[in-house]
């Protein structure tokens, strides 16, 4: 790992305070960072260095996996951080900021690569990169980076407005887009685990799965964030972004050794094989919720039409997983807080002479990427002590760890190694953008009903509606079954179709 | 279940005392046995029913894994027990043994339902049978089975001849031919696990798995059983028998709920696919071996040309197994007593980019039999916290269980409940016989040499090479591995050319 500078804009932030400084101070603490390191904080509040330095210490006590233990580290550590005041419209500050790196740099003997950090709002990106590449802050004797955070623009138009302002100043290998669901342990165990196991890569496919469900539900509401998600909604909120990364990992086909190129690149074969919607026919396959109360909350325009859940229904059209609906759903206010990824197999061939109770119930890959983590196997097993029925079996492929590291320990690792394999390309910004426009559109024309639903349901009955059409059913939702013999009925009733 | 009498035959012999007594009691225990229910055994010795009882008792204190813990249980158990005296030949006897049987059904109030078990000598099959047959020893109002231990004839004519016989007496649905390792736990739960998971079922096949590995080897020698052994050598011992079956085990493609005709219909289609050996062509694909000092033990022909090992690769062809070899293996005096079935799937389809520290091994599929159980999943996982290189993640799908039913006791259930599922079907010997014939007349005609083997080794050398001429070795040999590097690429050069 090469030596380098952080540069990060929004040093006095909340994300920085939770997740920045905690995820470096583990990786230092683990050796992972390079020895020395510079890191230069940036904000608009007038802030000596010791200030900075103490916030970096408190913020370790706070959110920090691994509580600071030992005094010395952490005060090796804080000596790295450097402030600097910085307003981001005046050149000035860019011209001072640049004296600190490069005087840092010659003191601690610091290569002149610099990962610039923007853990700042959308609406800044552009100008500061425009100041980064006016005030010549990248070296030519080193790389420069720039790390960015989500929301990559509210639609496709202004996207790709985004994007061609920041690439005047960097190229599309210099910039490492966060969407932190792919620093996720479990989402990058599943890559693994499919990639280095031909056992494991041989189910992943239309022959065997019949459906994939991929839900994202938080039981919080819009708490302080009134303002940012009424204008937002569920759409740009969750499902543009890590709803359709999800899906990429879960749908992607990979070789046994890729490379970060390869993976981005059969990323975006999934994307491309993407049945389209058009705006008239979003409501076939997208149901569009709002929790109750929700637009009589301080901050929500009264009235609000924004959408608090979606539910949709997506086809991927390609010689893997042609005919195999994937259903993504995530909501505010769910009875349950869960991110997870089921793939549910096919039912076994049927055979004349079985009887009921000889069918077991469908294997599924289930991957549980949050709060609860780990990657599952449902299998059955006869119950030979007993009377041969099948009972359930469930093997643990991968367990959740007590220690493991945080999203933000992965991926500013590979950001500061220069491995963009979890990190979202321009090309999957813009294709989901495409995607998800006519969506946009619909609900902006009030084409899709808006469906109301309890606070701590599991949304509206029509986003379950959803896959029971083909015959399934949200799995793990924990509510009263519908009587297991007639959903049984209907599910092969459904497959006798197949 | 019915009740029934058992009418054992070798009633005061080692295989009653050690498998059979335990086994009943451990059913009785588990209320698996109808109640009433009737036990009549038959010997030469003059044993009164007291004698017989208190000799029931004794083996459960020795050999059964439940130690007898309530006297009064014992006593209920033992009650259940009279003894006769027979010598096969003389007609007397049988008439007096219906007799028993009669007063004790009417005593007991237990169904005219007869199971014969048949813990002799295979030369006095017939005779038994015959006997039974003649003295209207099975009953119209009630069904008659017949349970008979291997062997089950020495050579193909042989066996032919004994079926004949036996067919005179019994239909092929009233016999019930034991072979024990069809009763062993993981065999049962391996074709369970495989009927109950598409996600299982769909990795069985010539598309996935490179080689299957069966062996059976044990540790000791011929012990008290060299007369016999000296005449029989291991493809009949466990060969012919054993090893066949587990191989119609490990290859049976088992549609999702099986009725028992299925299960041996498909089973039987295993061996019918099995390429055939002519006598001239034998030593290509089977090892001879003998342990050193073999000839020289008591009870042995000096200069004996028996083989106590016999290594040999099985090709099946059909659209199934096509291309992918069979290694089946078993030996006496062997470093260690393990019988196992080692599915390996295929190595990931190269891909240019890589390098050779992300080769994975080769996941397997590992079916523990004896001594130890288990049925394991050897997956591969990305070394996340280190240097992204793969390390081995081993999923346990059965575990052993201490207090598991033993082979006996799931067989002598399933006899009684009429079950031939986990039974030998005729067809199957005489297909067994009649593959395994011309090996027989090339040992015969020594058109195969005889390797000696150090006792305590894995064989003679050519057992290992039988697999490594194809690019594959006997997996979990305990043994110095050849150079990592070396196997590796060795492997790999095979696979390029497949």
């Amino acid at each position: 790992m090469e030596s380098a500078t952080i540069v990060l804009f929004g040093a006095t932030g909340d994300l920085a305070k939770r997740k920045i400084y905690p995820a470096l101070y583990n990786l230092f603490i683990e050796g992972k960072l390079p020895s020395p390191f510079s890191i230069i904080g940036l904000g608009r509040r007038e802030w000596s260095h010791d200030t900075f330095q103490s916030n970096v210490r408190q913020s370790l006590d706070r959110f920090s996996r691994r509580k600071p233990a030992d005094p010395e580290a952490v005060q090796k550590f804080a000596a790295a951080f450097r402030y600097s005041v910085l307003d981001i419209d005046r050149q000035e500050d860019y011209r001072k900021l640049r004296e600190l790196i490069e005087s840092r740099e010659a003191e601690l003997g610091v290569a002149p690569n610099r990962l610039f950090y923007l853990s700042v709002g959308p609406e800044y990106f552009t100008t500061i990169a425009n100041h980064i590449q006016e005030g010549g802050l990248g070296s030519e004797e080193g790389w420069k980076r720039l790390v960015i955070e989500k929301p990559f623009g509210r639609d496709l138009q202004s996207a790709r407005e985004l994007n061609r302002e920041l690439s005047r100043s960097f190229a599309e290998e210099e910039i490492y887009r966060i969407d932190h669901y792919l620093g996720k342990p479990m989402v990058q165990k599943l890559e693994s685990l499919q990639q280095a196991n031909p056992a494991i890569h041989a189910l992943w496919n239309r022959q065997h799965i019949s459906n994939v469900q991929i839900t994202a539900n938080e039981s919080v509401g819009v708490e302080e964030r009134a303002g940012y998600y009424d204008r937002a909604g569920a759409v740009r909120d969750m499902f543009q972004n890590h709803l359709l990364q999800l899906l990429m990992m879960a749908a992607i086909q990979l070789p046994h050794a890729s490379s970060p190129d390869k993976v981005r690149f059969k990323k975006k074969l999934v994307l491309e094989a993407l049945e389209p919607l058009s705006k008239e026919n979003v409501a076939a396959d997208v149901v569009r919720g709002q929790y109750e109360g929700y637009a009589a909350e301080p901050g929500i325009a009264p009235g609000s039409m924004t959408d608090t859940l979606i539910a949709a229904r997506l086809r991927i059209d390609n010689s893997v997983w042609r005919g195999v609906p994937f259903y993504l759903r995530t909501g505010k206010k769910m009875k349950d807080k869960s991110t997870r990824i089921v793939f549910e197999f096919k039912e076994p061939l049927k055979t004349p002479w079985a009887k009921d109770a000889e069918r077991a119930a469908p294997n599924l890959l289930v991957v549980e990427i949050g709060p609860k983590e780990g990657i599952t196997l449902h299998l059955n097993e006869k119950d030979s002590e007993g009377d041969g029925t099948f009972k359930p079996l469930q093997v643990t492929l991968q367990a959740g760890q007590e220690d493991a590291p945080e999203a933000y320990e992965n991926l500013i690792y590979d950001a500061w190694n220069g491995d963009p394999t979890f990190f979202a390309h321009w090309d999957e910004i813009e294709l989901s953008w495409k995607w998800v426009q006519p969506i946009l559109d619909a609900f902006e024309e009030n084409l899709v009903p808006l469906h109301p639903y309890a606070a701590g349901s599991y949304g509206p009955q029509e986003s379950d509606a959803l896959p029971e059409q083909d015959g399934f059913r949200w799995l793990f939702d924990d509510k009263p079954e519908i009587p297991t013999e007639i959903r049984k009925g209907d599910l092969y009733a459904y497959h006798a179709n197949d």
